[in-house]
């Protein structure tokens, strides 16, 4: 997607050959415009494939699943990293994050989610593949189908690709970076880009 | 705001006389359509008043904040509870929390905002005025202008409101209850409903 990579050119920073900082426009201060077409574009690539609900995980996701969700016309349910008091039936899941090297506990209200929903999973940034594999957990202890991915970036020398596609599930991808580094700066991938 | 009172009366869950659950449609379960409502009603509300960006907190106040900026085709910056490693300049400031008994550091890029920016605060509820008090300390540490609340729900026997007052920052509040209890439902404060 041409609009997402030249703002990740314009306004992202490289700080090491696997950091790359979007608090720019995609996780911290959000680029309005741009978040709309990203959801517009996420919706055109899930359009048939009878997406009852969007899913993401709080808070760098919730951006770009929640203008999926509106493009849609579905609800978005966006998993917790911490169980709020009022929760009283949740499911969980625990997650292993290698950025912040800890793990921690994934759980959303059992109630929101209803056997045989199809859901699209909408997240940030695709690198080790572990939130998605979370998200799949949580989906299968409620008879839910995980029926797609959709990913802004994707670091694609991580193992994350190869955990969605040995899933089988449908992966689309806004931007495959093949490496990067403060010096020689980005080199995409062009043959992830399948959205 | 009739639709999203009628939403709180069909899905919303009165736990105590100080505890409403909104998680089936406002700030874990997202109704899509209503918050798209919500969005363009505070972008409505606050059109005229120079907005040059929305803020809100991680991650109940997102979905709205999110809808309200892409109405008014300004930036939302999301204020973060925790520092992200990435984070290199951040300004701090320390909120107490009456929901969970417990202080909390909240924080975002000190680039993000510049000064004079006009700013229009959102969030999902109205409670002590301790997360104001936090955003707008935020923003005077970057000589921004505080120009506008906008919030969804407000508990008007809390001193929220009286702080938010007594700070002259216009107010626009879409729900505002008076009280209420599990066996009882909801008394609607209809005076503070300005929006």
């Amino acid at each position: 997607m041409d609009q997402l990579k030249e703002t990740i050119l314009e306004k992202g920073k490289i700080l090491s050959p696997s950091i790359l900082k979007v608090d720019q426009f995609l996780n911290h201060c959000i680029d309005t415009e741009l978040m709309d077409a990203i959801g517009k574009r996420f919706a055109d690539c899930f359009a048939g494939h009878g997406i009852t609900k969007v899913i993401t995980i709080e808070s760098g996701g919730i951006a770009p699943a929640l203008m999926t969700a509106v493009h849609m016309g579905v609800p978005l349910i966006f998993a917790k990293k911490a169980v709020p008091s009022t929760m009283t039936d949740p499911v969980f899941v625990t997650v292993h994050s290698f950025t912040k090297n800890m793990d921690y506990t994934l759980c959303m209200g059992r109630s929101l989610i209803a056997p045989g929903d199809r859901v699209l999973f909408i997240d940030d940034f695709l690198a080790n593949g572990q939130a998605f594999e979370g998200i799949r957990t949580l989906l299968e202890q409620q008879q839910a189908v995980l029926a797609g991915a959709g990913i802004c970036i994707e670091k694609s020398w991580q193992p994350g690709r190869r955990i969605v596609e040995e899933a089988s599930i449908p992966l689309c991808t806004l931007a495959s970076i093949a490496s990067m580094s403060p010096e020689e700066g980005i080199t995409w991938n062009l043959d992830h880009e399948t959205c």
